[in-house]
């Protein structure tokens, strides 16, 4: 048996996956750990998908209701939904069997903004919460838990779970130990302020405490995250990259910013690790992470000596670079802190370190409406996430992206966003390989002769056209929409293949 | 001359609007004193816009931008809009001659979150301030400016204008003087919390403090605010009214919500004021508000002793409830409190206190994105105001709204909002005459059923063919939309004058 189980009453609760799985019963509503592919619980979602398949073929009903940080896995999500164990999922996932379930209509998902989800837990408004499943890099001697490569919602889902099923995960670093900062936000009105004015800051412990007795079950594991490698830096992401800097050059020149004064909210993806690969050779330094997903560029940020401190609540790292953390985690907890999700991305902090968020999209409108989830329209991605947190909340807004997908049949620019999940009032700069459209102090009609210069220039003159419609003699001319040509882009793509005429 | 202004050295500025008039140049950014029809200046609109008047008749070029707390009144925002006398106009505005300018493209407008714009001015996204016109009901003795029916920016405009323009308006209440609380939120990174925790807690000075060497012209006026009447209580009032407390009675019931703990976020308008004589006769007490702004309803929840402390950051009240505050001032600023705009609609505190807010709208669609702003997606009504603040950080977030407007001609729930200011993120609860849509925890399939619940029976038809087409089989079916016939109901608007077929 593990020596990471500190605590002797809990050793005999150790049992095998197949075994706890007892405890996880139909109709059950489950709080899992896992963020963005860390810290998720490996052996308990195969158990239940096995589970969910034995009563399905004996003709019994076996579903559950799943909640997380956000996504995790093929191991987790591709299995649970692959064995049509889920009926409803909250609040983020980017699973691709997943997915198609729930394009499908065979899993309903609701996609919620991280930082509203564990409250919406403790609230209520899902009704009682049965089972929390959670990944541990350790338990203390009396019991605590220590999180492993990511903390989510577990403190909510552990204080508000009626049974607690630990995971003790051998593969990941018990140097862990330590990087966490374990805060809990006190439900009700009239609570005090959380203590956090630099990102840097610690302000609880390095354990989860739990109420002992609702464990009912832990399970010894060994194995990795869900680290996928990094695409190799392309030409766009590298223009994409020189214009994000030359955004932040010129908020230094305007007298806003300071080279040592740039604290970072990044979205996970390609280009916003290429990026922080941007900034490596950069003139800012002492920068600060507050974020949701710590990512290889901010730990290359860390090691050339740019990036002093990294506040995030998970690791989404390549296999490498996850190599380099478990090797090395005695060194990085000195520069990263995982909070608990309502904590990092929190409002209230977010606005208060005074941030500049970067996140990526599917596509924005003429005036800066942001799509981040649904395919036109209908066909969910992954979610939201927190980057409304963070939008929202933040000094200055921004959104990265490609101005073109699919080899060009698709412009990220279009008239009229097919979703919107970021709107006008909060989206203050759009950055693509073309430059940047700073929309911040303008009206919508000066947003979209921004917006049309940061688009691909195949799609320039139709986006120009479809403006000068919408903007005809006797039209209404503060958002100008003509609604009949409004989905016009998304609409002959899906007859022709392409948005281009 | 007035005994309000209480400063020796700056009596000496008294002059009349026509020579202060001077000091606002063509192409000046201005801020002015004014929200919801209160607190605005009084005569310096005016002398401004016959300035421009004269100014164009000669030919020359005379435009400025205009910024403000929110709405003014037609003696501002009106006579300004009419004169040809703005180029641009920020956070927000509602008056009928300015709306339409903006509409005809005659005046460029940023429809901004209020809780983000003083930031934007400090921060200096719009460039440099000019000049603040800001009313006071008196100035101190060390020149300070005590507020009269409203705070909004003025603290911000203050502090970051070349010059000051005072108003000293006599028709206003000295017993105003002890009813706002001024806090400044420090600019920049790391700053401390806001160390409110309850609505009711002072934080700050009952003055602004001012450069006195900033000022240059102080003007004496002493006319009213924009008061106008709420129209009766009508029966759909009464029936949202009524399904609002419903929907409160509820959350007692689910145990989320006790008798004396309600706290009261409400938008201004008729409906909303129905909402809170609704409350007179409830068993709800000790109603705390959290709010921007104290309209009729609130001063009769006071005066019923429902309602124990309102927080805002000004008035909007009907001409017989704005004499009554002026007569018994000295006893409503016990229970009142006028804060900056920024701490009113503050994202930390509106979280930390954990309110309940109640918002009018233009529309919502099947999913419960809503529009606040745009009708038929082009057409500015108003603005988002701080609709955004309160619904993205209030505990429990709702929209109140009529189920038709235009005698039927327009619904208000339709398949795609034709803007969206409020994603379905953000809403949580629809309310009109028909019942209340619970949004929360449910995924978009099952939220397009309770909207259609509260949708106006003559409308269900056409919705539930909407939902049809757009669940047919083959599609996806996360939040399903048909992209050709979304916009259907406002292109039947626009050529038959009604959403009905």
């Amino acid at each position: 048996m593990s020596n990471r189980i500190r605590n002797a009453a809990l050793r005999s609760k150790v049992m095998s996956a197949e075994e706890a799985v007892q405890f996880v019963k139909h109709g059950d509503k489950v709080g899992m750990s896992g963020f963005t592919g860390a810290a998720y619980p490996k052996a308990m979602p195969t158990a239940i998908a096995n589970h969910a398949i034995d009563a399905h073929a004996r003709g019994d009903q076996y579903q559950i209701d799943l909640f997380t940080g956000a996504s995790t896995a093929p191991d987790c999500d591709g299995v649970l939904a692959g064995a049509n164990a889920l009926r409803f999922r909250a609040p983020y996932q980017s699973d691709p069997v997943m997915r198609n379930a729930i394009n499908a209509g065979d899993i309903m998902y609701q996609d919620v903004h991280l930082s509203h989800s564990a409250r919406q837990i403790t609230d209520d408004f899902y009704g009682r919460l049965d089972v929390a499943i959670v990944e541990a890099t350790a338990i203390t001697e009396d019991g605590h838990i220590i999180p492993s490569s990511g903390v989510g919602n577990n403190v909510e889902y552990l204080d508000n779970a009626e049974k607690i099923i630990i995971e003790v995960n051998s593969w990941q670093s018990e140097d862990l130990e330590g990087m966490a900062d374990i805060y809990r936000i006190p439900p009700g009105r009239g609570r005090g302020p959380i203590p956090i004015t630099e990102s840097g800051q610690r302000i609880g412990t390095t354990y989860i405490d739990i109420d002992v007795s609702k464990v009912v079950a832990i399970i010894e594991t060994d194995l990795p995250d869900r680290n996928a490698p990094f695409k190799p830096i392309d030409e766009v992401s590298q223009a994409i990259a020189g214009n994000f800097l030359d955004f932040l050059e010129g908020e230094v020149r305007a007298g806003r910013l300071t080279y040592d004064g740039y604290v970072m909210q990044s979205g996970v993806g390609n280009v916003p690790n290429a990026v922080m690969a941007g900034l490596l050779d950069s003139k800012f330094t002492n920068i600060q992470a507050y974020t949701e997903v710590i990512q290889d560029g901010m730990v290359d940020l860390i090691d050339a000596g740019k990036m002093s401190v990294a506040s995030a609540t998970s690791f989404s790292l390549s296999p490498e670079y996850a190599e380099k953390m478990n090797a090395e985690a005695a060194r990085y907890r000195e520069y990263i802190i995982t909070r608990p999700l309502q904590v990092s991305n929190h409002p209230e902090v977010i606005r208060r370190v005074g941030l500049i968020a970067t996140n990526g999209m599917i596509e924005a409108d003429l005036y800066g409406n942001v799509n981040s989830t649904n395919v036109s329209g209908s066909r969910i991605m992954n979610g939201i996430g927190g980057s409304g947190d963070f939008t929202r909340n933040a000094w200055i807004s921004s959104f990265i992206t490609p101005s073109v997908a699919k080899d060009g049949a698709i412009s990220a620019i279009v008239p009229f966003a097919s979703h919107i999940d970021h709107t006008e009032h909060d989206v203050m700069v759009v950055i693509s390989e073309y430059g940047y459209a700073d929309l911040r102090g303008l009206a919508p009609r000066d947003r979209s002769r921004k917006m049309i210069e940061v688009a691909h220039p195949d799609y320039r003159p139709l986006l120009e056209e479809y403006v000068a419609l919408a903007e005809a003699p006797g039209r209404p001319l503060h958002t100008p929409h003509d609604l009949e040509q409004a989905f016009s882009f998304h609409q002959r793509l899906a007859k022709t293949g392409t948005m281009l005429k």
